[in-house]
């Protein structure tokens, strides 16, 4: 079906946007999937996309009867580089520690597959990539972009790699999202699902902060209506302080006074200024000034519309439980205690909706003052969780 | 001592700034007081400000032995049209459920004084007053304030009226700062106080946030380092998205569910765009909106920076108890369930000290989930607990 399938470049073309994130738009350092209009992702809008792209990254082998294939989902600002070195900051992947050999999502064992989701920046088609129609970056010609959308995709992947069902679809947060939203669609094509610090809606407190990123985008002059390629600007001020407004959310009180308090920042008393005097303010300006190198402003605007449109029991007349009925899959549920983008209750709700549905689900709600970030951070008892759950459906799935 | 009272003005100025928010920085529509070099306002920073305009409000009547008085700390976006129309707005007093006639602060009997804290827009010195020296708005020029500062300046009123103990200190959030620093700095000269909705110090979640607000403020181009007056811009776009966020934090999960949950605004279905689909965008975009034509941006700035300094368990070692040591005031602490801004854990840490400090003290935690502005809002308990506490401490002093 694919009409090509790349390896990875074997060298990023020089930034020809000056930007060596948005040449991952067009060139990702990752293999790459094409297809053409013959085959053109349907959206949700009722629109479609014609020329689309899906870079992905894999890990480990997959079996010969292709049955022990993971599916991770990235969150928002994440990406396919799941255990792989990113190749605009060079930092180690954002799940190293959970994915590869020996560790919870072993790569001996498992055959690991992520894909950059649509609308994001780092290779899968989005508004940073090139409009084949125009030869210019979509910019906001793409169309919106839902959760529903982001999963179609990477079930064209999936048939391309000729597997039939997933042993397990894995993700946090936005990814948590989509794990749901697969295990809904394609139940049959769904072994185990873990959808970690996640819920089946986003809240209209997380939606509020989503649109204050927006606005702080849209609010830059340099955000041009979303032309700022072709007119060679950059609403880099606008996207540092969505991602910092952003940034507290993923973290907890109780994380911020432990790790900063109020403490001075290189110094012993205020200056009586506007700089950073305190250090919770020098780490959220970091924050929002290494984000901006690495990501799209459009994709933000567009990901974060598409958590804010997620509302899996909208579709089956509120009932969740109808969005899961006659469900096989294994569901594994985590959140965290100090999660309060998508705190305990939302993960319940999810739990109490397959328990409607008479469901295999477990259920681990992790103790941890990390906040919504534990599910990216080095937390003994997700990763045993992780471990522990996914062996034991190996073991029913008959995986060795 | 001071030099000069003056009455309201009958008429504002037309907008030689084409913004009546900001006539009012150095014209009023209510009493002003007027300080000259020989008075300067010393500040905590070392600095001082040689020309301080106050500008404040009062209802009621002071009684002959000026023992019925009231001061009433405003809060961040607050001002001292506490029970009087608001000038630009044309909206009823930010209090004027509480002050009044017959109301819980009962102007029949109490005489209620409110005046414009120091670094705000509305008539007392602020970054968008005046410089003498210049002739042009202070913007960053004005030094940084803060919440001790403020007291400072209210000091110099009380004495104007000749009040040697105020029956009363009462406000909620940055008022409730200002209320603990006068009950700690001049302890005799409150009789009691009544901080609502906050805290001995601004927490670092808090700081963060401000810190969002500034940046969002600065981003603006049209800020131009402060100097937006003289250059005929106006960082509007800034300001909206920082009380856009802002915004959020004074509200609840619970109380958005309720207001708002995922309704869509006026329409049927999601438009597939970035326009306003939900409600809550629109309520947010308004409150932007809405805010900017009443409020200076670098008041803004200065104001969250007060809160941000403000720990007033610093000059004591940190130990609270002792910020309060020997008091005789007596207090009445009230924080609201499901306020995440200055979370009750935050009330009882005072009430501990307070404790610690063998301090006459009643706590009150009111069960609501409007979050952090219920203490603006028409909360019943809220009104009985003043209304109790005040008459019985007026009982004590003899205020009939």
């Amino acid at each position: 079906m694919p009409i090509r399938s790349d390896p990875a470049p074997a060298a990023i073309a020089p930034g020809a946007r000056g930007n060596d994130a948005l040449d991952q738009a067009d060139h990702p350092a990752s293999e790459v999937l094409r297809f053409g209009p013959d085959q053109p992702l349907r959206l949700d809008s009722g629109r479609q996309i014609d020329h689309l792209q899906i870079a992905y990254q894999t890990y480990g082998t997959l079996n010969a009867d292709r049955s022990n294939a993971i599916l991770i989902c990235h969150a928002l600002t994440g990406d396919q580089h799941v255990a792989s070195r990113h190749p605009v900051t060079g930092k180690p992947g954002w799940w190293s520690d959970m994915v590869g050999s020996g560790k919870p999502i072993d790569t001996d064992r498992y055959f690991v597959i992520c894909s950059n989701v649509v609308g994001s920046c780092m290779g899968t088609t989005g508004p940073a990539s090139t409009n084949p129609a125009t030869g210019e970056p979509y910019g906001l010609d793409l169309p919106v972009i839902t959760i529903r959308d982001m999963v179609r995709a990477q079930v064209k992947l999936i048939d391309h790699f000729g597997i039939e069902t997933l042993f397990s679809v894995a993700g946090g947060s936005m990814g948590g999202m989509q794990v749901l939203q697969w295990a809904s669609t394609y139940p049959e094509r769904v072994f185990s699902a873990l959808p970690i610090a996640a819920g089946a809606k986003h809240s209209s407190q997380n939606i509020a902060f989503h649109e204050v990123g927006r606005q702080a985008v849209m609010a830059d002059p340099e955000w041009r209506g979303g032309r700022y390629f072709r007119e060679g600007t950059s609403p880099k001020k606008g996207l540092a302080v969505a991602r910092m407004a952003a940034h507290i959310t993923y973290l907890s009180d109780d994380a911020l006074h432990r790790k900063f308090g109020r403490n001075l920042q290189d110094r012993d008393k205020p200056t009586f200024g506007f700089d950073a005097d305190f250090q919770i303010e020098s780490y959220l300006r970091h924050q929002g000034m290494t984000f901006v190198d690495r990501f799209d402003a459009n994709s933000y605007l567009y990901l974060t519309r598409a958590m804010d449109y997620f509302d899996l029991a909208a579709d089956f007349d509120g009932r969740l439980a109808n969005a899961f009925k006659g469900t096989r899959t294994r569901f594994c549920v985590v959140s965290f205690t100090s999660d309060w983008l998508f705190p305990t209750v939302e993960s319940k709700a999810v739990v109490r909706a397959l328990n409607a549905a008479a469901a295999s689900v477990s259920f681990v709600e992790i103790e941890t003052d990390r906040g919504h970030d534990a599910f990216l951070l080095d937390e003994p008892e997700l990763f045993a969780t992780i471990r522990g759950f996914l062996s034991s459906a190996a073991h029913a799935r008959g995986i060795v």
